[in-house]
């Protein structure tokens, strides 16, 4: 089976495997407190220009969950696209912590300044909840990007309607190695009070960092984590990994070959003429007849997105481990089936 | 430095990592969902008499806290030995899902029928919470096992009470590995409601099995894993490491090497006529004047258990990584100090 | 200033406070184990077919809190209009206990089975909280109320999803006794699994009794009611009050009183040709231009529903203490705010 | 039967009815922002130096679970001696809020500097919950006092380690007005950061008034009394019940007549050579043969406080109703069954 499905279903980047073989025979102070991680935190730290915290989580619910716990009080809730990530496929994680997920309707899964204003101004006494964090994603769940105009903007509406903005990074390599993105990562820093870098989604086995730049929000961080049950024991393992990622650029080099991958899927599809809903990451979305869909299921991992009667979308995914010669394979087989024959 | 500090400073065994770097080039379905979750876990379910289901945690402190907040009702609460994990060392993680530890002073760690009854008879309407769940840890906080005999009794007070008994087994090896020990594994399902196997305090990376026996709680446990953040994106990662684990008799060889350790540490400190609070797996107590304590602290890790103004309670752990020369070297430094002598 | 703003603007019916001087120098035992409570709790399962369960509680929320609290797990949601006031205006009580609501839009406040079905088949797996509870108001947030048929069938659906329906009844006394109602309240306990008969709205100092049919959802509820906070010390007081409003028919007459007074505003209302959204109970909406509103403001208390930039909508609400005279001046205003003259 | 039992069994002090009654034909806003509850706000803050802020809650439990709720971060947790009412009578309310309750052996249920102290000394890491709040009563669950000078270490204690003091007086009416009592309510605003003034158990129908002194505390206190389930529609009932208890000294004639019983009541017990815990204020506790409790329950209402093989503790509560003629009854009643007769 060709995988179009995720990018999480490999065991983890060669040279990510290869740091924990190198550092076998070696022994770590445990909980994140190691030599290890220091030295990853104090590398990663020079990355940014504004003086922030780094701690390394599992996975991107738990990270979600704990910074929210963390950072809300009791009445105050979350502001997020309705087709955000912690508003529909966490299971209430965020519930589960006793905060409302305002949800918004939105064209296109991102969110906007007037959105949240709107929800501002509609939350007005001690009936409602208390609008106090902005949640994003970059990329969003659907594979869009922000630009830096549109995460200025939005920075600069929650920071004057005293909201904290948050930014969910599990897929932020592909986002910031999209050829249309204008944003670094420093700047995201800049825009943002709090975000993550994914590294499940990158070639990681495991593992996110989270960086938080508000001074008001750093305090006891590691405490939240403890509590939500987020604090491995072995935590040199997260910060092994982040040193792999972040040696010879290669965190950036496999969101690029992901979105390489993507765009070469793209012009294939469209030369097929196909009806696409294209991103500029890794995740491309194109609608089929429900026939053409189940005998490609024979031969091809991917999942489907929104079923229609006749046609219905899926989403395919590609990772620095798609091939050319899978994405060859994927549109000749589309191409037979338009010209009504059996995969090749 | 030499290391008596923990169960979990190594990165893992090298057969767990070796699993991981063999199927290096594979692809897997995610969230625990795909085939090699399906073998390890029908394996396992072979070692049982009873019909179980299995589940793959990262660490114990979310398993406990996943296994609580699914089984209980919010004004059901948890009886714990006062200086169970759960009660002390979790940063209010039970708590924190709603739920009430009613705590109990024990002699040495491990609950008995007449506390589990006291606790009960104590709790007679609806302005007490309703005692619900036993939780006992083996080998315990502090080393000692359950003999076959008081699980037995525990599970008959727990049934005859209507009580759930859960099992955290963060260190179930070295507690079934010791010499002492009559239980087996198949046992502890049938004298527990649930109970989970430690692989991170047991040469694994990180990753906890969950067996749950009693047929109440079985259904949806994969929603209480993803709503406490449990559900890693990449289960088959654990799947992975616990065919590493219960292949060639891994399992039991990591602990048995650790509490073989233990023992030949034992006799050396005995030999030295020391004050010793022994134990039948991996943790040995030892009372030491503290002006060696810090003398020891240069080259040795290990912890400070209990801190007294002239003498303090040392742990020293031992693992399969513990080497025959690292006791000895600790015994000869030890009576060097007896001799008002510097460490070797 | 004439009240239109709400029903619970009154100390109590002249009744209730007469029935707590009458018994003041009485003693009871505390927490609802008194024996005015029995006496009541036995006449008030009298008027059901079902052998039910009765608890009184303080206010609406408290009682939706402590409800949702018992009855779901942890991964368990709620579904609920839109307009559901445990959605909107309960500062997130319910999230605070850990549930999601799932909310749906409505033509009306009112939903329906298709609505129904439409979020259990959405809700697909374990990364989605699992739809458990339908939460309905009757009457609604808005006035309305549900037909016989239509809570017949809403019953069905939850029963044939293995659902719970609740119905939070805030003003079920203005609903049973509305004009086109065809619902009693013995049926009500039939077609739901619990549902509260509102007294704060209808009458009384404070006091909502809930009623818990399906046998399932009974045990131990004390325990959540002292768990949530709603445990009354003097819980006698609320018994006296039930037993005051079901004694002589006052429950309903209050109720009567007010739809009446409803209706003969609607019909005031009618005559001057307005923009009307009218109900069969004791809310009614109305939509006005933004000056008449503000002028009204200086000698009639009520709220404004939604604004908009040149009319706006108002609730006007009648309660047994309205008169013809309030509804008189307000129809007599009104109309001199149409010929352009000031108020009377 | 006459009435030991507790203080909470009339329906109210009739000055209480009175006010009710008097004010029958009115009408005020919802939810405690009317006329009634501003001027009563206004006459209680000029009873304190300090600058405090007011709300008013419909008992115990629920005042005290959203006070915690409302300052603590998840992360933290409360100390309170273990016979604290939240650890013992509150059903984990207060862990159902998601927060540790840390319990403390004490010689009287009383708190000490030391013991704060040492409970804050031992939570050293992230590893553990981080100790906030210190939960007091005054007067305790078992009817004695705090003088000046311990509230004052208590104050000075928990301010040098960055801890809330919070007073739970559910009976600080009897407290402030016991004999031995030093200290004055306006003392109590400056010894603490906040507390609530009892009424339910000093004549009231219902209703606590919480004091907040420390302004970091005081912001937006309603979202979480309305989360909490606690904000009551008719808010005004309260006010105007504490309106009644601080007129014409009310509150404190009250808390003096309940204090003046209980002293006649320890005389009388004295006179018989009983084994005797007397207090400063409305809770006796005295030590009889079993068999004599046995006959006191034909003819008297009190608690058993522990009970003994041969003899057991009962607790003797008494109010503004208790008569001389019910003490002398008890008294005689005793004494012939000290003489082996029957009781009177």
């Amino acid at each position: 089976m060709i995988n179009f499905k995720n990018d999480y279903s490999d065991i983890a980047h060669p040279n990510i495997l290869k740091k924990l073989v190198t550092h076998q025979s070696e022994s770590y102070t445990g909980y994140g407190l190691d030599r290890e991680t220091i030295k990853v935190v104090s590398h990663m730290k020079s990355m940014f220009t504004k003086d922030i915290d780094i701690h390394f989580l599992t996975g991107g619910t738990i990270t979600n969950k704990t910074v929210i716990s963390h950072i809300l009080k009791p009445y105050e809730a979350v502001i997020s696209a309705e087709t955000g990530h912690i508003f529909v496929h966490e299971t209430g994680a965020i519930e589960h912590t006793g905060h409302k997920i305002i949800s918004v309707a939105t064209k296109d899964g991102k969110l906007t300044p007037e959105m949240i204003q709107s929800v501002y101004q509609s939350h007005v006494d001690e009936h409602m909840v208390k609008p106090k964090l902005v949640y994003i994603s970059n990329s969003t769940e659907t594979g869009l990007i922000y630009s830096k105009q549109e995460l200025m903007l939005l920075y600069d509406t929650s920071k004057s309607l005293d909201l904290w903005l948050y930014l969910d990074g599990a897929r932020l390599g592909v986002a910031l190695n999209a050829k249309t993105n204008d944003l670094t990562l420093d700047e995201i820093s800049k825009y943002t009070d709090l975000f993550y870098i994914g590294g499940t989604k990158n070639g990681a086995l495991f593992g996110e960092a989270l960086i938080i730049k508000n001074n008001t929000l750093k305090p006891f961080f590691r405490y939240s984590i403890k509590q939500n049950g987020g604090l491995l024991a072995k935590g040199f393992l997260t910060a092994l990994q982040f040193d792999a990622l972040f040696e010879d650029n290669l965190f950036n080099a496999i969101a690029i070959s992901a979105n390489e991958s993507s765009r070469y899927l793209i012009e294939g599809l469209h030369s097929l003429g196909l009806e696409l809903h294209s991103t500029p990451t890794n995740q491309q979305f194109v609608t089929l007849p429900n026939e053409w869909i189940k005998a490609l299921e024979n031969k091809y991992l991917f999942e489907v997105w929104t079923m229609g009667d006749m046609k219905s979308t899926i989403r395919l995914v590609t990772t620095y481990q798609t091939t050319k010669a899978d994405i060859d394979s994927l549109i000749r087989d589309i191409s037979l089936l338009m010209n009504k024959e059996g995969l090749a």
